[in-house]
């Protein structure tokens, strides 16, 4: 024994992300990926386990890192069983039968969140399943992403600096330190309700994917050769994960009718004008679209 | 006199781009004065004099280093008259009195060109204006920009790799030197009919503007602070300028209201998709999107 060694053996370890020792992170592409990289370059000894659908995607997982053991989903109950954290990482729609298949083999006074993009489901789905002596779960939408998918396209800094909207749970601890943990990351939090969120994200997130989906499909192959940095800006959408965005139209359904039925009512008006040839009128439309994309938007 | 001086003397001077040793460029906004700088980065002599409407932008392009000679808009013809080349860089609604105040001032031989959005209104008004023993004119729809303004935002590379549809004028040996000037800035260059352009740009171009700027107007501010990459890239085009883009509106008018049109029938398959919660529809349709990004839209 070193005189070094016994000095350290003095220093308190460096604590773990926000008391967590181990983090199961439940299916490992793109954002669960990029958390696990974003947890290891902070912390490298937490343990990350990664669960899985797929052998390849938790090898690759592996390989880069993301994560220090694998579960093949089958397997979850083994996975979560000593983690301080869950994170729900999969399309909403399969988050009740994760809930359903982990609850009874939580660990006392474990915390379960989740990276959902709509959360008036996900928080009815947790109510439902997980009851009082289970492990509590606080919502959580970190508003990151890209259109790539899968672990391979993770990255340590996706989160850096982006929103993470938290919809808090049952337990107020249990929500401080959901929110802790994201901001270790980088993160800036900000509370809201699931339905505030959910209306909010229709009209600032899934309207706009939903625009770039059907503008992409309009033009013909040749014309895409005229196809400039505008018209790649306004696909990237498009290139998106179809099974993701699937469950979130179908679990956020009714906001995101809303939002395209307004976005409707402002297209007719557009149409209107340029009918019109009303000059003057599109260009107030256009000057005050500039004007509201100047003051709010920043690079 | 030194040898050195003596040698240089036989050494036949670099040729001006393409034979064009002085350059006029009417309107020295963002393309303008990127044209300007652009020329400027690969042939030092060749003379570019710049025209504007305001003392301000003549004397930032002057600044830049994009233009030599700077004159204000009813100077035009003294501008042009020594020019073996004419760009027109203003709204498309201004073309026609541009040609008008410069025709009968123009040198034997000279070329007029543009780098307007819409191709069939700049083809008309030359063919009203110029006519027999005038320059020829060659429309040119150099398809590159940015959301910034004016010639302090202008960037010499901003051209490079991107596309320039040229509409041929009458003179076929016009239309090469206009094509290889154009190619010598580092764009790609492709032949179409004014019809043609404007009604594929509607589709790939115009569009996707409209889509941005009416995107841009719905959401309130409060709900703008959740607004992450998607919704900046998605609005990136309503930032545009809004008295370029009336004029677009009004001269692709009718090809515009087809696109608008085809696009709310998209819009309305996409709304009943959701409304029924056809999830294996809703994703059929959000895969074809993706193959076709992936397929067909480079980064």
């Amino acid at each position: 024994l070193t005189a070094g060694a016994e000095l350290d053996s003095f220093i308190p370890m460096r604590r773990a992300v926000n008391g967590f020792r181990q983090i199961t992170i439940i299916g490992v592409g793109l954002l669960g990926g990029s958390i696990g990289l974003a947890v290891k370059a902070r912390h490298p000894e937490t343990l990350i386990v990664g669960v899985g659908r797929r052998r390849l995607s938790l090898s690759q997982a592996l390989k880069r890192g993301a994560i220090d053991r694998a579960y093949l989903e089958d397997a979850c109950p083994q996975a979560v069983a000593s983690a301080d954290l869950v994170v729900l990482a999969t399309p909403v729609g399969a988050f009740e039968r994760y809930l359903r298949a982990i609850r009874n083999h939580l660990k006392p006074g474990a915390i379960v969140t989740d990276v959902g993009s709509t959360k008036s489901d996900a928080m009815a789905a947790a109510r439902r399943v997980l009851k009082a002596g289970h492990a509590c779960f606080v919502g959580s939408h970190p508003m990151a992403g890209s259109e790539r998918k899968g672990v391979v396209a993770a990255d340590p800094d996706m989160l850096t600096g982006a929103l993470c909207v938290i919809t808090p749970g049952r337990a107020p601890r249990a929500t401080a330190r959901v929110e802790a943990f994201w901001r270790e990351l980088g993160m800036r939090t900000v509370r809201m309700s699931p339905a505030a969120h959910d209306k909010a994200v229709a009209r600032i997130s899934h309207l706009p994917h939903l625009l770039s989906v059907a503008l992409m499909c309009l033009p013909q192959r040749a014309e895409l050769r005229l196809a400039a940095g505008g018209f790649r800006d306004m696909t990237r959408l498009a290139g998106g994960d179809p099974e993701m965005w699937r469950d979130i139209l179908l679990s956020n359904r009714r906001e995101i009718q809303a939002a395209m039925d307004e976005f409707s009512r402002r297209w007719s008006k557009l149409r209107r004008l340029v009918k019109r040839a009303d000059g003057d009128a599109a260009q107030e439309y256009l000057r005050s679209a500039q004007r509201a994309r100047l003051r709010n938007v920043t690079k």
